[in-house]
């Protein structure tokens, strides 16, 4: 696809799924990319706006897969830029949030291929935007916290989350990867002295057609019915009145009991 | 503009700086806009997307400014919503981190004017990726804290941000209008026991033609000199190899001495 001599490795932000939310660099870089290696969670939308003779790749390492080791992705990203090739290697969401991108960056510097960052939406950002609320509040929420319910590797020992240290009533908590489980988050954060009545709001595929979410309260957690991964969990008081005024609206089920208690804060 | 019946209000996320990390949404909504109310650090380079008739309208508070109300903000929202217009409330970076977006969807509802908000790379992710750094690494840093070193509104009590309480060696600091005085930053993180090694960089003016940073150490941090607004300021062990590889390479100034100290970590 390039005719240029000398390749080079762009690490991309999708955006969260909508395809009008990746950035205008990111829509040109995707469109005139000679390969395209990208994770699972970026949708065939996206994936669509690639040019006819583009190598596109799923190089995903979700459950159940037969994995792609990360080192043989940064071996594909080296060796298409050393044939001169423009790649793509794109990510959902923000490249540098929870994307692996340090162990991709070492690998290119190391081998002295040419590379960029381009940002994206990243989910947690989207999903509070699909709500129609803010993250900061100055009268309420002066600070966010991104983190993620999954830290560790597989084969790594499992690393904790220390919920309670994370406890602060003027802040906003954006969990990534929360999973379904949500007894520890909620009993640590209780026992940090956080309110119960603090809003929380479960958000799947946000920004995709599929979008739906649930609001609670943290006192609430754990009655949230099951939600189809990828999810996003925000907890906070600038949450109190994501009601889903977006397309999410329709896709949402009703849970009337929590709602009921968030519209009665 | 619109010849539509019924206006509505679009809070969008004009992104950093460079029109190329619009969102296309942002880009398409821009172009269309009836009327455009933007903030002072919109660049001009993206309100020239706007159409020729559209109203634009700078209500930017920027000190030394005489001041243009938040209340006149929301009634020029409402009153050309009501006028059957499409506007843009256009917010540099993401309109929910620090962009008073929750006083504007307030009145919004309030009115009964219909509004979507529009998500925007905000500026700790941008000069993260422009400096070709991640921001979390599951090898050093698992969360990222946003939190603005400017908090209270000119008329209340100034509030003071609890730096001790945000030191975490693995957390990445995103530290939005960080001002020029990191003396009681430094010393609060230090008094917290962070390791005065931990990298910092100053971003200033991220992604546009003009950014400039500084890459120093947590110990070293009060000997920056003083950086342009709009500036971010991170914080941690994944910006270990912020060298700045974008184009911030050529417009940033040699800062040898804290280079230097970060090259031998």
């Amino acid at each position: 696809m390039s005719g240029k001599l000398t390749g080079k490795v762009y690490l991309v932000g999708a955006g969260p799924g909508d395809p009008d939310l990746l950035t205008v660099k990111a829509h040109r870089l995707i469109r005139r990319a000679g390969v395209i290696l990208h994770d699972d969670l970026v949708p065939a939308a996206i994936l669509a706006l690639a040019g006819p003779k583009a190598e596109a790749t799923n190089v995903g390492k979700r459950c159940g897969r037969k994995g792609i080791t990360q080192a043989e992705i940064n071996a594909r990203m080296i060796e298409s830029a050393r044939r001169g090739l423009e790649v793509v290697r794109l990510k959902s969401g923000d490249p540098g949030i929870f994307g692996r991108l340090a162990e991709e960056i070492d690998a290119l510097e190391t081998a002295g291929v040419p590379f960029e960052v381009v940002p994206g939406i990243t989910a947690g950002i989207a999903a509070a935007a699909s709500l129609g609320v803010s993250l900061t509040d100055r009268r309420k929420s002066s600070h966010v916290i991104i983190v993620s319910g999954h830290r560790a590797p597989k084969n790594a020992p499992e690393e904790k989350t220390d919920w309670k240290s994370l406890a602060r009533e003027d802040a906003t908590l954006v969990v990534y990867m929360p999973g379904n489980d949500f007894i520890i988050v909620r009993e640590e954060l209780l026992a940090a002295g956080l309110d119960p009545a603090i809003p929380a709001v479960i958000v799947s595929h946000a920004t995709a057609p599929c979008q739906q979410h649930r609001s609670t309260t943290l006192g609430a957690l754990n009655a949230l019915p099951r939600m189809e991964s990828p999810a996003v969990l925000l907890i906070g008081r600038s949450l109190d009145r994501a009601h889903g005024r977006s397309k999410s609206d329709a896709a949402s089920l009703a849970f009337d009991e929590a709602e009921l208690i968030l519209s009665s804060l």
